[in-house]
Order: C-alpha cells, then sequence, then structure tokens
C-alpha cells in the first residue's frame, strides 16, 4: 500500500523506509458510496506488523501501509499523523497552519557491505543507498562525521539513520534506527529570551521556557548596551557569553522538560533586534549604535550551534532568520513571517514597539518598514514612576471624570485598588500600558488638554510642581505622579510613532489601514482603545485592532517547522522597502503634526461610543497660556 | 593599459584592482616589425608610479600597466611575473611545468561607507564592490569571519583585502591592502613526512622540510600500525596526535626558514597512502587491515585545517587528494598528477614500492591501478640483516664473478668497502636497494639459480646454515649474510610486484610497456639495471626506466599551485579502473610463475650488454635437487 501510495503521489510519512520499523505509514480503511469500509479488503497482519504490535501500540483499525497488500478495491485514508506535510494548527499564538516540512529529515537506510569485488568507500556506499532507497542525491557528509561513519556503520551491522540538512548535508549518523529529532525556536529579547522545543516530526511543541536576558546587568535598555560596550571595548564578548549562556541554560531545561536528550535538538532558529542578533552572532554591535547604524549583514544565516558555543547535537545547525534594517530586525521578519501581511490583500500595519518601534505596512503588493524611534518611554523608562512590566507595576487606570478620582489594577493583583482586600503597599511604579492609560484617561477626564498640558483644576489629584502641575495617581508614602515631563515623553513616544506610521503610510499612498496589529508584549497589554484614544495608531475599524503576542516567536517556530517558510520570509525580506525615517524630510513634519492629543477628528470620534469623551471646549480652555508656559520653561 | 589588456583577454596580475599599490601588473615596451619600442609611446611616469617607487623598487623599463596610458601604436611584453597564470617549471622534481592558478586568491576592495540612503548590511557592500571591481560574484563569507569584517573595514578606512576559496568562499580578511599567500604542499609517508612552503602568487618553493614520522613509534611498517590500533582500541587517536602535530612543527619550521607569519600560510594540500590518509584525518584505520580493505571514503576533501588541529590562518583550508581503492591511497593520486600518465599516448607502468607496491599502467585511453601485496622485504624488513635506508645501510654490492669477493657501499659514506679509508664499523645492516643488487649479484655471480635457490660454491663466503646455504656479503664480528630465507622473501616480493603489473598488463591486452616510472624513496634507490635482472619489471627499453623520485609530494604540490590540477586528478580518480589483485584468479598463476629469476628470456638477454651475465648453464646445475631440498624444508 505504501508504494502504490507513492506511485499515485500521495504522501505517507516514513523514516525507516517501509520496514515495518517507524510505525509512521499508519494508514485506515474507509469508504465510499461504491466501496465499503470493509477491514477484510486489506492483507491480514503478517509478521512485520505483528513485531511491531510487540515494541509499540498499534491501532486495532491501524494498519502499516508498508507492511499490507489490497486484496481487493479499497478506499484507504491517511490519518493526519501519517501525513508528510501534515498542518499544524497553533491556538496560542494566534490561529496559524503551518505545514510541518522540517529543515531537517531523517533516513533509516541499510548500506551493503563491502566487497572487494566492487572497491568504494563507505561514504560512497551510504551515498548509494540514500539514492536507492529514498531518491536523496547530491548531499554531503560533513567532515566532521567520517570517522563515526564506519563504527556506526559497523554498530548497526550495516544499518543507519542519517540526519539530512535542507536535503544537502548529512549533520548526524545514528547506528541502526533512529526516530527521534528536535527543534528549539528562540526569540531573543532585549528583557526577556524565550524558546520552544518542538517536536520537529509532528511539529508538536513539547516545552516552552522564558527567562531574563542576562544582558540585562549590563543596561536595561538596549541602547544602554550598546553604551555598556563603547564605554568598555571587548564588553560585547562578556554580553555574548552571557546571553550564549542563557540560550544553552534553556536547551537545557527544554531538553530537562521535554524528556529529550539533548543531542536530539537537531535545529534551531534565532530571532531578535539588529543588536541582540549581533551579540548572539559574537558581532560587536558598536557600529548599531551611532548613524548611519550599519548592519554587519543582512542575510538570514545558518550557522554551526557549536561555533555559537550551543550545546546540542554536534551537527546541529542554527538558522538566524535576517535582519531588514539597521534598527529593523530579524525579530521583525520573524513578526512578518508569523502575521503574513505579504500574503494578503488587506493593508495591515503591523507594530513592534520596544526601544524603538518597528513598523511594517503593506500588503501582497508592497511592502514597507521602518523603525521609528519613540524612545524607551512606552517601556516605563524616562517616565518618573516608570518601571518593566513587572508584579507591582500599575497597568489599568481608570479616573472619574466628575471627582477625577483614580482607580488602578497592579500586576499581581487581580482587584482594582477601590476594591476589598487590594494591597497598595505592592504598588512600585507604573508600567507602559499604565503610562498609556493614565494619560488617556487624564486627556478623556480633562486634566489634559490637546496639546499635553496639564492644566490645573480644583482637586488634591492636581499639584504644582515648579513651573507645571502634575495628577497624583497614588497618594500616601510612596505617591506616584504623572508629571507635565511624563506627559511630554509619551507626547514625543507617541508622536514618533505615528510619524513613522503616517511615513509609511504615505509612501504606500493610503490614508487609512484595514487591520492594525500590536506584536510585543507591549502589543499585548495595551488596550487598543486607549491606543487609539492618545493617537499612537491611525485610523481603522477599532475592531480590527489587535494584539498579535510573540508574533517574532511564532516566526521563529514557523521558521523550524518549514523550510519553504525560511524561504518566503527570505524572499519578503529581500523586497521589503527600507524607509530610514531619520533621512526623510516629512518624517519631522508628520512628528510635529502627532503631538497633539488625539490629532485627528476622525479618530476621536470614532471613541465617542466606547468611552465616555470630555467636551472638547473643556480640554482647550486654557491651551494657549499654559503652552507658553510650557514653552518658555 | 591594464583596462586595455583585460578587454583584449590578456591576463596580466594584480591583487589590488588597479590602484598602483601591489605592482604586479608590470609591463615593458615591445616591438614588432612596424613598431619600435619607443618608451614614449607610453604616457610619463605619473604620481601613481612615482609613490610606488618611493615604497618599492621598479626597474625603469618596467612600467604599471595600471597608470600608463598608450599615446601612439605600441607593442606590450607581458613578462612571466606580471601573468596571471604563468608557467612554473620546477627541476627538481623532474621538468612538470604547472600553470600556477591557485584556489585561493586575494582581491584587494573599497568598500562604499554606510549610509542611510541606502540601507544594507557591510557584508552586502563588500559583495557590492567585489562585484564591480573584481567581477567577482557569488561568493559567501565565513560565518567565523562575520564579527570581523566590521573591525577590518574600520581600521582599513573602508578598503579590505579578502582572500577567496574557489571563487566561492571568503576565507580570511585583512585590513588595508595585503598581497602575500602562502601554501603547503605535503607528503605523509609512513616513514617520513614531507612538506614545501610555496608563494602562491609566484608559484616559488620558499622553503621545504621533512622529518620522521613520529607514528614510527607505534609500529615501523603499515600493517604494525593498524594492528597496534586493533590490540590497543583508541590508540588511532594517539597516531593521528602524533601525525598532526609532526604536520603542525613541520608548518612552523617552514614558516621560520621562509621567514613567513604563519597566518599568511592559507593553503595546504596533502597526500598519503590510505591508512596515513585515514589517520592524519582521525578517522579509525582498522577496516584497512583486513578484507575487503574498506576506505571511508574514496572522494577528494577539503577540510578546516583547525577541524585537523592544524595551527596556519584560521580561514585555511586542506585539500587532501582522493584515495583510490583501499590499497591505493591519495600518494598514488599525486604521483599520477605529477606523472601524468592519463596526459599522454605512451604506455606507462608507475610503481610505487613500500609496503605495498601501487601499480598504475596506462595511457590517456585507459588508466588501470592495483595493490600488489609486496610486503615490506623491498624496505628491508623481513630480511635477515635489513634495514631501513638510513646511514650505515649497504645500498650497493658488486660480487667479483670469478673469487665471488663482494664489495659494498654504505648509506653515508662515498667510499666502496674495499677503497682505502673505509669504515667498517660503521656498516648495520642492508637496505632495500641493496638487497635487490646483492641478489642480482648473486644470480650474475652463479650463486644463486634461477629458481632462487642459493648453492654451495667452494668458497668461505658461502656457508650451511641449517639445510640451507647463505652468502656471508660483510665478516667479521658483526656479520651481514644473506640467507635463503631472504632470497626467498625478496622472490616473493618481486613475484607479486611483478604479478600485479602483469595482471594490469593482461587487463590492458598489451604485452609489454612503453616506460617505466619507479616513484618513491625505493624507485629512486634502486639500479634499474639489477631491477630487471631481478625481474621485479616487465620487459622495457632500460632507456626508459627512471626513478620518479617524490612523485606523490609533486602531486600535492601541483594540486597546491593550480585548481584545475585538482579537477584534473579528481576526474581521472573516478575513471580509473581499480584491479582488485586478491580476487582475480590470474594473478596467482602470475605470482607462481614471476619466482623465477629473471622469469623471462627476453628481458634477460636485453641485459647481456649492461651486466656481465653467467652462462644459463651453470645457474641451473644443482636446481632439482635443491629444489626439493627447499620444498621438504
Amino acid at each position: 500500500m505504501l508504494d502504490a501510495a507513492r506511485n499515485l503521489g500521495v504522501d505517507i510519512d516514513s523514516v525507516c523506509g517501509g520496514r515495518g520499523i517507524c510505525g509512521r505509514c499508519q494508514i485506515t480503511v474507509g469508504s465510499n458510496p461504491k466501496i465499503d469500509a470493509d477491514p477484510d479488503r486489506l492483507s491480514k497482519r503478517g509478521k512485520t506488523e505483528l513485531e511491531y504490535r510487540g515494541r509499540r501500540s498499534l491501532e486495532d483499525d491501524h494498519r502499516l501501509s508498508c507492511a499490507v497488500t489490497a486484496l481487493r478495491d479499497v478506499v484507504i485514508d491517511v490519518p493526519p499523523g501519517s501525513q508528510v506535510h501534515r498542518q499544524v494548527v497553533r491556538k496560542r499564538a494566534g490561529v496559524i497552519s503551518i505545514a510541518v516540512d522540517p529543515i531537517v529529515r531523517l533516513y533509516y537506510i541499510e548500506v551493503g557491505a563491502p566487497s572487494m569485488y566492487e572497491p568504494a568507500g563507505d561514504l560512497e556506499r551510504v551515498m548509494t543507498a540514500l539514492e536507492e532507497q529514498w531518491q536523496v542525491t547530491g548531499v554531503v557528509l560533513e567532515n566532521r562525521l567520517l570517522a563515526d561513519l564506519q563504527p556506526a556503520l559497523a554498530k548497526g551491522v550495516r544499518s543507519i539513520t542519517v540526519a539530512v540538512h535542507s536535503g544537502k548535508r548529512i549533520i548526524a549518523v545514528w547506528p541502526g534506527f533512529h526516530d527521534v529529532s528536535y527543534g528549539v525556536a528562540f526569540d531573543i529579547g532585549s528583557t526577556t529570551i524565550a524558546g520552544h522545543l518542538v517536536d520537529l516530526a509532528s511539529g508538536r511543541v513539547v516545552a516552552s521556557s522564558g527567562r531574563m536576558n542576562p544582558q540585562i546587568r549590563f543596561g536595561e535598555d538596549l541602547m544602554s548596551r550598546v553604551s555598556y560596550v563603547m564605554m568598555n571595548p571587548g564588553g560585547d564578548a562578556a554580553m555574548t557569553r552571557a546571553v550564549r549562556e542563557a540560550i544553552n541554560d534553556i536547551i537545557g531545561g527544554l531538553a530537562h522538560d521535554g524528556g529529550v536528550d539533548r543531542k536530539d535538538i537537531l535545529d534551531i532558529t534565532l530571532v531578535g533586534n539588529p543588536i541582540m542578533h549581533h551579540l548572539v552572532l559574537g558581532i560587536d554591535p558598536t557600529p548599531l549604535g551611532t548613524a548611519p547604524f550599519a548592519l554587519a549583514t543582512d542575510r538570514p544565516l545558518t550557522l554551526d550551534a557549536v561555533s555559537l558555543d550551543l550545546d546540542a547535537n554536534p551537527g546541529t545547525q542554527v538558522y538566524v532568520l535576517p535582519c531588514i534594517a539597521g534598527h529593523v530586525g530579524a525579530d521583525t521578519a520573524g513578526a512578518i513571517l508569523s502575521e503574513g501581511p505579504h500574503r494578503r490583500d488587506p493593508i495591515q500595519l503591523l507594530v513592534d514597539v520596544g526601544t524603538n518601534a518597528e513598523i511594517v505596512l503593506g500588503n501582497r503588493d508592497r511592502l514597507l518598514a521602518a523603525s521609528s524611534p519613540t524612545g524607551p518611554a512606552f517601556e516605563g523608562a524616562q517616565i518618573s514612576s516608570g518601571q518593566r512590566a513587572a508584579p507591582g507595576a500599575i497597568e489599568r487606570v481608570r479616573i472619574d471624570r466628575h471627582t477625577l478620582e483614580p482607580r488602578y489594577r497592579v500586576i499581581g493583583q487581580d482587584m482594582w485598588s477601590d476594591e476589598e482586600g487590594f494591597d497598595a503597599a505592592e504598588v512600585t511604579g507604573i508600567c507602559g500600558s499604565g503610562i498609556i492609560e493614565v494619560i488617556a484617561e487624564m486627556f478623556l477626564a480633562g486634566i489634559i488638554t490637546t496639546d499635553g498640558v496639564i492644566v490645573h483644576r480644583d482637586t488634591p489629584r492636581i499639584v504644582e510642581e515648579g513651573r507645571t502641575w502634575s495628577y497624583v495617581l497614588v497618594d500616601g508614602p510612596n505617591p506616584i505622579s504623572i508629571t507635565q515631563n511624563d506627559v511630554r515623553a509619551i507626547q514625543l513616544a507617541k508622536a514618533a510613532l505615528y510619524a513613522g506610521v503616517r511615513l509609511l503610510m504615505d509612501h504606500l499612498e493610503v490614508d487609512s489601514v484595514d487591520e492594525i496589529r500590536l506584536a510585543g508584549a507591549f502589543g499585548s497589554h495595551i488596550d487598543t482603545t486607549y491606543a487609539m484614544v492618545l493617537g499612537l495608531i491611525p485610523d481603522c475599524d477599532l475592531s480590527r485592532v489587535s494584539a498579535a503576542g510573540n508574533a517574532a516567536g511564532t516566526g521563529a517556530m514557523m521558521a523550524l517547522l518549514s523550510a519553504e517558510a525560511r524561504s518566503e520570509i527570505e524572499a519578503v525580506v529581500r523586497s521589503v522597502e527600507k524607509i530610514e525615517t531619520a533621512v526623510e524630510p516629512s518624517f519631522q513634519q508628520h512628528f510635529v503634526e502627532a503631538m497633539s492629543i488625539p490629532h485627528k477628528t476622525a479618530a476621536f470620534l470614532n471613541l465617542q461610543s466606547v468611552v465616555d469623551l470630555p467636551a472638547p471646549s473643556v480640554a482647550r480652555s486654557d491651551k494657549p497660556r499654559r503652552r507658553r508656559r510650557e514653552e518658555s520653561a
């Protein structure tokens, strides 16, 4: 039946090549209107199947297609688990369907014995077996494995399993039959490193793990790490060591959690922003710290895991997705691969906010990418009480439109601050999404003008600080206030983001976008309504604005599971138009225009139905005077 | 003028790409009947040439073609030193002409500055420069060098020199201009390791070095080393370490002798018999020790020098010539490349005698190769007083036809033993060529019959030993005798050699050969007349029998200097017909027939004019009786 399927072009999986060992080629008997589902239409279980059942489980109605023949006309079903290119649906990272087609494949072969009548090397006999038994040609064996080949052939009594990378290179050899292969997809963030251990045969995620990027001790955000290198020549080597150790720890943890031998990890994919990309690869990121932000390379890379000091199988290759430009990294490439604007018609805006905002805009016809210098305000930096999103950080805020009293929620507690049992002592600061909400709420409550000026209102919540006013969000011994400088920092950040988006829209010649995907941690935590109130994002039907989750990591996983996905993102990255905001005069103009809140009535009015907006007149009451004060300050 | 030459397809060398830095593109003014050799036909020396003369010497009539223009019609001569594919004639290793075309080439490039207007990685800018300035495309940078690229560009003020391997891979990068590149050709013999340091630009041998193979402590000959591994599992690792250390020592010594930075050694080639080949590569040679003598691989290999623990440039590649069969190694491939039977019409017999004899026979139409199990007798092993060719070993012998008194010469002394001043105390044994001579001389003096039996003669030189006779070559306190067993050992060895040759002649369907080349140390020391007396080699005009010297090492050097030579030998090795003597019934028959001395009257008679042959009747006098005694012994 396996032969018949292959003759018909039906892809049934197999590692052992039809020898009744691997059990990948299972089929069931189906039916159609003319032919019933009588199991007797197939030959009885023979020695091969009975022996297989002695070793592994085989359901009663499942048959090994390599070991049965058709006695009469019969309808055959190929269960998903037996399909070579089965579709995998990942629910946690959005509904993305991937045809599993890993770059590393295992082939079990039986190799002819050496003979003096046919002089040839054993390597050549292996190649002949691969060609005859699997129609795999033009493969080379890594030099490193030459010394392992004959011992494996001897131990496996002339049978071995080889792992072939991209149909070209044998990267591992085992004596006899071997049918487990795993991969790990890594997303190297400035703050967090996440890894997912995946069974390359099934596409199943076996274990996931994340930990802090240990480089944080060299600097909280990216630019401070580049500064560290500039101040400490050679400091990049220490950071490279730290991040590689963390990756190794994650590999070890994943292997342990998944009950997997780390020598069975045969493939690794990796995404990260340009600076993480360079540091993992051992490249000094200093040139990325100053204009013109020159990448060492924007090509995809396939490297020996060993060359990155990573401990997996000695033959494991690491695929690093391509960077797009000096500030638009492999993480953005991963997000594009995951979100797929290039596969569809709607104009999608894909934004990942970090120290910079990476912006991608377009559809199947044309795709543009840029980075906008938002600075780290959205991450809580440069904010008087700002902090990273961590337990104790305020992430949700509501302000009563009349009393101007706030209530808020912090990460790590389920209750709002005005609910019974809320522990005020646990509040440590305010994170990025909290900042967005409090400033948007202050605006909606009339505390801030459209120009971003905090106005005096008759409540103890508004206090004077120097020549400006602040809003007291948390009072008590450790007060948390939103200062005029905090508002200015967010205004600058959101103006930069919006100006970048606007610039790409100009290039694409569109006035609105069809959908907006907010990637990354910030995008997952932010309330899209407030993002629109503040004018972070352009006009778009609010129902089509959503969080993309860890799109970059999902892209890394897709690249791990699919050779085609790699080709796809490489082609997209080559064709994507890179826009450099710093050299585009209109960026400055958009930036200035985008300082106000909200800068555009259309977006403003759309929100009337969603949130309780103040009358514009109130917000604008003392704008001129305050503005002058601001300007003279 | 350089541009004009290129347009016309005249290959003028250049590393700097016409920037007046490297001085490789020198030309002179020539003449023809219509145009005189007036130097004023070229433009005057300008700034570039004057600056170059300030740094390096430039002969008065030599011009830098990149810096001059033609003012009128002019005839240009390109001196050999300025030709890319200059012919190198090596006299020491026979007159072999090689067109220098090394696999590693240097390219100096000036790389565009990074710009925000043209987002790209610096690697991509390097590739663009290579393409625009050298028309070199499709090159990849080794991952290892990614981290070095931007520092080199910075240090060289955006100019670098790259070393490109086989037109495909950048294996080294230097800041600014760099124009020295060297290679080392190695011949890894069981006894001796020889290396030649070569300037890859000129093809000039800068230094040569040889030393004992330190593996000798694991066993004198090849088979005893394989036995060592069989008796001491893992013992191959110690031998691999020993030989790699020796190679490294040679590299260090050559670099020192040549005044060369070992980091400028960018290419290495290597030949050796199959067991040496495997041991250098770290492959257990055990399978080569027993039938069916399975090679790990018979392909050519290109490996990182680093993977072999060799200390040269970190990017240096090692090219290992292909092995031909289980007993016919990369050394034979090197010898074929050097001797070139496949390039010519005459039927050439190429023989390299060691523990086995590697035999190659054929011409441009057809080439056959085999190994014949001569055993180590020709190397002095299995001979009662045998020793390796080293000072103190008897290498030349003459026996007076009437008195049967011998005279001899030893390695390390210029005199014969009957000359004044000869130091008899220095005689330590007899080496391979000495054995051949003494047995041939014994035969010619009538001491040995054509069947190889030592007959009694009335002289104290012939002494009884058990049931056979011995010939006393050296008397005194440390006598050296030639025993019946010694004669038998040589008979077996020479019969094996001759039978192998005969087998190939049968396959090729020829009765004689046009020329015979004896490669290796044995071939260099042996007197071809005696080789023919004993019947080591088949019928051939004696004037066309000659020593080929270290043909294997010469082949390694050719592969080092010429990419084309590599393709050539790879194609030849693929097409050569491998004959396995052990499975050919006619080999046994030839072997039995070849035991006698000399086995064939034609060869015998050809020699009458050269040496003083005895009357056949004498030699055959007591054959029947002696033979029976031998057989019963």
